[in-house]
């Protein structure tokens, strides 16, 4: 090949990507974006921090997307519709931002962007761990696939969605959760540090599920991680419902010897379990229930999505959820 | 068996059946339902009329239920979206409803009322015949139906959703569409009526499709029914998109030597279509092209929304949807 | 840059565009493709000529593709059940495929398939017109390519499931059906002629649908198509069941002055239908009830399938959706 | 009311009752139901005990049931193929029965049932936690009820499909997966007893999965229980595959201080896995991992399906799916 044939076919190969690139781009203007940030939400003011920063991290990441919140709780989401109405509450919050007084379900959210022409979407839980919150709004993206096929598929109520995954991780090949998992055991390590400062043990409160059997194993795992990577710090976690428990949590800092903890919720928001099932001196929180055995405990009230690279997980894996899905956000 | 032991056997009897009756009192507290009435839409105020009426026979039919509307088409939506936002228009149209000024999607409109807590949804589409944006709705509702079900059933975002058919008739062997068919027939009476009197033969323009083979099959059907029980007027359907066109009405009227006509939109609205495509004095609208033919032309621009009886045909529908799903409306 | 470095970016855009292509050949031997003929079936043993014709064009159009026969009615399924069974008949039918022998239902030949290691299929209906039994092919397609999400994509239970349309076509902009219908309308000329040169109109039986509003429609277009593009024979369809019937083909003959005619069907297959409902002495038979108003009769008893052209129809509609869906049949 | 029309109206409402019966006798006389029991597979002959152990107990509790067997496993499945057209291997092996030479994938095996006039399914998994393939077969069974649905409900292809759920439960309420963690806990007594007798703790080893998080926690949620049960053994689970790993097995026995234990396969089958990964001479094995870390080893090779009561737990759970779906075995 001579150099000049040789510069051509670079040049050639050059305008080939270039012109891909402006199909693609011509193909984008027929597809409308947006993110859903699916949350269970809660009513504590503060706790809400958690969840707007999550918001945050991705509107910095795609500043050009429309990202909208969603709160799966239907308890929580009638409280903030009872606030909305009631003119004294917004007076006195006047730091209660205006999509979370009027936010609605995923459905409803995802429904009112198609409503005003967006038919690309990715569905971005902050979910933890994959458990039967997740698995449901699978079947939603599914369903909301399956709609509408019997004329061009370009008038297809939805283009695509796409589903990010929790923190954890989930199911599959692509994103094997184990690597979710080191990655949150990395990112959490201001809390370990902290308690290797206290010369303490580190006692997560996770939130777990009492009807999704195995839901407690990627908790347990991130701790055995957690133990590995920190082999100063004796890690535990347990979950308000379901396994492990604080029964679990107690054997294992037993069987370390651990005598003083410190305790935060593993939850993105620290809301009302961290307020009452946590930290509060009802004899059933977990602080009297350590008390009682003997521990020493160091209570911290904080959500992780306060963490600003916990919260940014979120946004990689909405990016990772778009990406398979060959959607482009800007 | 004694009279004694049979009268309490039948006392037993009637309180088994009135504990059911309480059982499945209990049962529908559950659950909140409502009717979306799915409507193509209309931009032309007055032509609203039959729309709007078809909501008022549902609402006269179940006075406590919620009966939302719902528009399909995206450009007639945008437009009344743009008009919700300009107060001169809305100062100058007081007589204009807000749920057709601010009228959304029909998964929108689904959407909202689960997030307001109904489960329950009865889809009445207004569509004349079953096609493919019946057949996209059919879609929706499986969709709807197979969200959510990793829970507790009660827990599913959607209890139940029935869909109604078409005026003239859908698939299936529950409800025979030609029993459909021969109630629009009868329906359409004054129609006959008034080409009877004018001693001419009934011209109907329906929308029709350009994209489902055999949609005008119902539409032939029922003008070949109407033939039959009115022998003294020749009725002629065609479509403005489609099977059969204006030349096959044609053909049919110089075959039965029909030289003067009633010419009606077949449409819930007249809207568009009525005042362009049918009446208007353009060249290829249906009233010139029969003017041209030698044919004596009466336009009537009424849509059958306005006729009570046909815009019934839709509560009876949606009515009978419930029924075969078990819904009990109000 | 120097040349020595753009040397190597060419060289490696080489070889990340050649293992490219070596990942994208690796791929697709991992699928293997077949096409499944799924047909309403016919226990009239000269009648299968019309379907093995059509799995023989096929055949023909792509030699290295695995095709599957399936008879969607149980009824006849079974029949053919007993005969695979019976010895006799075997011995006295050596003529009957052994595909035929075993026919299953569309769902268990998919089945088959896929146990041996297809998971791209292509499922062919051999429909003359767009009814029920093709929607529920269609929920199948959807139902197959809805299964098994949960782990790598290449291990879903199917890669890919098509479906091709009927003769007349089917919904969507993709392929007009007013095409496929023309189509048609050229491709039964001999019929045609055969009317002319008996100086006769052309009177086809399909087959119909009394819970499939409309289904009537395409072969009424079908037939007002055959009048425009052959104006010297009169062509009117009726259905065995359902709209149109016998009496609107009279209804239509009379007001074009008709007064002989060749019935012939209008199905793939020249069976039961043909025997009985057509062509019989019975009192209710076409060819009697045509007699008895006075027409004249040449009955022609042979199925579409025989049609070579209309056989092929089936093979170009399944290379479409096999196109359509990506998938390269061999 | 007089006693004559009270007679009357008695001997109606008892022939009413009569006829409803009648009615629903006939209902179940339509509809003919088969249990499909979803296995991994093996082609360790002796290790098929496990598997025809657990289908024996189905076939006890259901004699007038039809039961088949299905492989998941392509690789397992293509050497059955392989074996069933070996006539050496088939005389040399008469004592594998003819369903597991000839063994197919689970759809397969429904179509096929399907195909012979089945309607009504239970799959009945053998899995022992619930992991994604449990969740695939979730898909088969929503994709094969979404099935044909456009005509009347009695012709879809499957009137149902129920779903039994894994030895170690599942997700939802109706059936809390802690209560059916305990019943494995207590049937597995013998176990514990066996390591009580050798006073040695009891180490199990599960397939597991690396794909699915989470997946170990139902495993670790039995050890904990089994320990609280049985104080005096300590139990430890671990899987071949994902978290809990060996590793994780060896820190908590040391962390118990236990020297010897019981090795035990926690699946259903004692094949593959058991002879190479868990009791081979191969340094990986778990044997051997376990000598080198200085713990005395008792290996038992059984599988889980060849105890009679875990074998029955697969027939209690299709008989708790069979019910909620209101399917009647027999």
């Amino acid at each position: 090949m001579k150099l000049k044939s040789l510069f051509f076919t670079v040049v050639g190969i050059f305008l080939i990507l270039a012109a891909n690139a402006q199909a693609s781009g011509d193909y984008k203007v027929e597809h409308k974006n947006a993110i859903v940030l699916a949350m269970f939400g809660t009513t504590v003011e503060p706790a809400l921090e958690g969840l707007l920063n999550i918001r945050s991290k991705i509107n910095a990441k795609y500043p050009d997307t429309t990202v909208k919140i969603a709160f799966t709780s239907n308890i929580i989401r009638k409280k903030w519709q009872h606030r909305a109405e009631d003119p004294d509450y917004i007076k006195a919050h006047p730091e209660i931002p205006a999509d979370v007084l009027h936010v609605k379900t995923p459905l409803a959210t995802i429904a009112d962007l198609q409503n005003d022409g967006y038919d690309t979407i990715v569905i971005q839980p902050t979910h933890v761990s994959m458990g039967e919150e997740f698995l449901d709004l699978h079947t939603y993206v599914d369903a909301l696939m399956n709609m509408g096929t019997f004329k061009k598929a370009k008038y297809k109520p939805f283009n695509k969605v796409a589903l990010g995954r929790p923190a954890l991780g989930t199911y599959g090949q692509e994103h094997p959760y184990a690597e979710d998992i080191e990655t949150v055991a990395r990112i959490v390590e201001p809390d370990v540090k902290l308690a290797m400062k206290e010369k303490a043990g580190l006692v997560y409160m996770g939130h777990g599920n009492e009807f999704f059997p195995g839901n407690g194993g990627a908790y347990l795992e991130l701790a055995s991680k957690m133990r590995r990577i920190y082999p100063d710090v004796v890690t535990a976690i347990g979950n308000v419902e379901g396994y492990p428990a604080i029964e679990d949590v107690i054997e294992l800092l037993n069987l370390y010897g651990v005598k003083k903890v410190v305790l935060k919720p593993f939850m993105i928001v620290a809301g009302d379990h961290s307020i009452n099932d946590m930290a509060s001196e009802e004899d059933d929180s977990w602080k009297s229930i350590l008390d009682k055995n003997g521990f020493e405990v160091i209570v911290v009230k904080k959500g992780l999505g306060e963490n600003d690279n916990f919260a940014n997980i979120f946004a990689d894996h909405a990016a990772d959820a778009a990406k398979d899905a060959g959607i482009i956000l800007k």
